[in-house]
């Protein structure tokens, strides 16, 4: 058989969901072509330590490619899709090129969406990719530094505020961060401003953080990341964000940092297939994964929502995007293999997991609930185990040994600010 | 004495030389201040390794104030400084701002130059900033993804011809490293390119490469470079760059990377000082390092020259600039004692080193001449050896032992292009 007649399956997106459908094919009789927007698969569960100075945008990204290099029936391609055309088989670029499919499975995830007010996302940047995470790190530190320079104490004040939007998960992890860095890393480092008196605030609409815990857990991480100096306002959605801060009810806070962690819209994978979206974006797919009227056309992780779980939603996170990619690589087999028959998706909850700093994390795996340091060293080695690679192992464990034992952040770089002196 | 009345040094840049200063002037009975256009202390001897995926760049650059936290009467400032006031013993910040001084050290480094074809840069990118060497990574990678989904034979050929323009370390570092990345790093990772084939050339004005080395050793890199798959080509002046390619001689050769390590042009301090330059824009300084006229300024590192080599220019390289920021520490510590007497400065001379690839390298120490894997460890050894703190030194280690003993290098990501979805 020629390689050009095997079945070709084509894979939009490189991310937990979208590299689990490539790896469970292995061996399958396949083609297989990977398109991603960008060079690299990310752990996005580390990305806020990107952010706050702690890892190195290269301890928790890999080139794609490099990935599956192996693999010789997979093709990669950087590229960026710009439609579909379920009819006639095909993803349509953005330069104008096709790629003819056989089997196609959109895994094209989320980005941090505004409610509304796309006008926000200048003001409150969100963390979803490398250049998300490098941004924040310089516009914190670079506040730092204004301060540092500023006579005028009102502006010095607001340079001395971080407001993260956004109490779950991300927005912990964040506001912990920060508090640290500024609170206990570079307390030595400035002269004329005192960074252990940055005011941190979390600002949650609902009544409580880390929703999707149980309330005893939320209750501890709330006392655990206000112990670490962050000051926490509930009930409170933002109805305001600009350059001069936030607003939030009938208050106004002055700072110049404000972190969006508060809402994602999945990517524009409805439109692509003219399906109905839930009010995140996301299609609403079949029991199998495939999107209505399309038994060919596969879509999973923060792209789409199913009632996988006991009756209520799969959670957008890494293992329920990778059961998925792995429920998807099954049926595809199958179906090579003559059995057409529709298996339903059912999501297995390993846990929920948020650190609260570099000393204390709130776990839940249902049948036990883990919190503080113990939970901290379990959530910091299921997070090493998870990387990619042995180098990658090692490197992140370096860095985070050296940040516990020595209090040092290794990477307070800011980059990509063009200084350069205009040529003469 | 009130801290205000102590003798105010000013150091503008904390590169090799500035830091050199700072560290030497601890214990001295004076306040200093350190202004940088960046929060970071860069290793440029190894921004090359970053330029071509090997090496991270939090693993070369340290924030300056972190450097200098233990200092209690160093303040460090992020400006751009815009000029001197030398009458009023002031420095102009770009911002408005000013700050006096009694003692001035200017130690701002240098740019690479074009020879007076400035509309070369944004096709032929130079490599002294992080920034440039994110962007020439960027470069490098993002061609070789064009090219494999280019299906025009000549567009091609031109995605995978890299073309460094200068033969000094800067451009053999860069050539070895780019010829092993595409031969060798990156073999398995395309299906379609075979990136084993890629032309690596290297042009020199010239009449061979490595100048600085004696005629020997010069005729082995060029052997050693050659068999690690770079062309050179010898006493070819470039006459143009531009987005279709170089030019040289008679010659045409199309290629959508081009490299520049040709030259380099002094920080616009004898601007600032309304003073004499060389044709490098660098400042003629007095035997002991002071800018001509002004006593109390001092002038060091690739923003001066000076016949200080046995009656030679001292080199621009980061040793001249430490001696000569030791020296000059040295003079204002006497000065402060009453000693008021010219020192002139002398260059000791400890050896030219430059890598070729990741398995050779040549050393000239002046007494012994090394070559080959020896030399290669030795290099290897300096480098971690004169890194900064413990924790760079292990983590530039590990990346290194990792690329040699599996040759997959870890950095080659490709960050800062705007892949990011129009909102809806």
């Amino acid at each position: 058989m020629n390689d050009s007649e095997l079945h070709h399956v084509v894979i939009i997106g490189a991310g937990f969901g979208g590299l689990a459908v490539a790896h469970q094919l292995a061996g399958a009789p396949v083609r297989i072509t990977v398109i991603d927007q960008r060079n690299h698969h990310l752990f996005q569960p580390l990305l806020y330590q990107v952010g706050t100075a702690s890892l190195a945008t290269s301890e928790i990204a890999w080139p794609i490619r490099h990935l599956l290099r192996k693999r010789k029936e997979v093709t990669t391609l950087l590229a960026v899709v710009s439609g579909i055309d379920a009819a006639r088989h095909e993803v349509l670029l953005e330069d104008g090129a096709t790629v003819a499919f056989d089997t196609l499975v959109l895994a094209t995830g989320a980005r941090h969406a505004y409610f509304g007010h796309d006008e926000w996302e200048s003001y409150a940047p969100g963390l979803k990719t490398l250049e998300d995470a490098t941004s924040i790190r310089r516009r914190i530190l670079l506040s730092l530094e204004r301060a540092e320079r500023e006579t005028d104490p009102e502006r010095r004040a607001a340079l001395l505020t971080f407001v993260i939007v956004g109490g779950g998960p991300t927005g912990v992890e964040l506001a912990g961060a920060i508090a640290e860095l500024a609170h206990q890393n570079l307390a030595a480092d400035f002269r004329r401003i005192d960074t252990r008196k940055t005011r941190v605030l979390l600002i949650e609409a609902g009544p409580r953080i880390l929703p999707g815990f149980t309330a005893d857990l939320s209750a501890y991480a709330h006392t655990a990341i206000e112990r670490l100096g962050v000051e926490i306002q509930l009930g409170s959605p933002v109805s305001e964000c600009s350059a001069r801060g936030v607003v939030y009810g009938a208050h106004t806070v002055a700072a110049d940092v404000i972190l969006w962690a508060a809402g994602v819209r999945a990517s524009p994978a409805a439109a692509w297939l003219d399906l109905a979206a839930d009010n995140a974006g996301r299609v609403r797919v079949e029991a199998d994964l495939t999107a209505p009227g399309h038994a060919e056309i596969f879509v999973i992780g923060d792209t789409a929502t199913i009632n996988a779980w006991k009756g209520k939603p799969a959670p957008g996170i890494a293992p329920a995007a990778k059961q998925q990619g792995v429920h998807v690589a099954g049926t595809i087999k199958r179906r090579l293999q003559g059995d057409a028959r529709v298996r339903p998706f059912h999501y297995r909850h390993g846990g929920n997991l948020a650190t609260i700093g570099k000393r204390s994390a709130v776990i839940d795996f249902g049948w036990i609930k883990i919190r503080g340091r113990l939970a901290w060293w379990i959530w910091g080695l299921a997070h090493i185990y998870f990387l990619i690679g042995l180098r990658n192992r090692l490197a992140v464990a370096l860095s985070w040994l050296w940040i516990y034992t020595t209090g040092n952040r290794s990477a307070c770089l800011i980059t990509q600010v063009d200084h350069r002196p205009k040529p003469k």
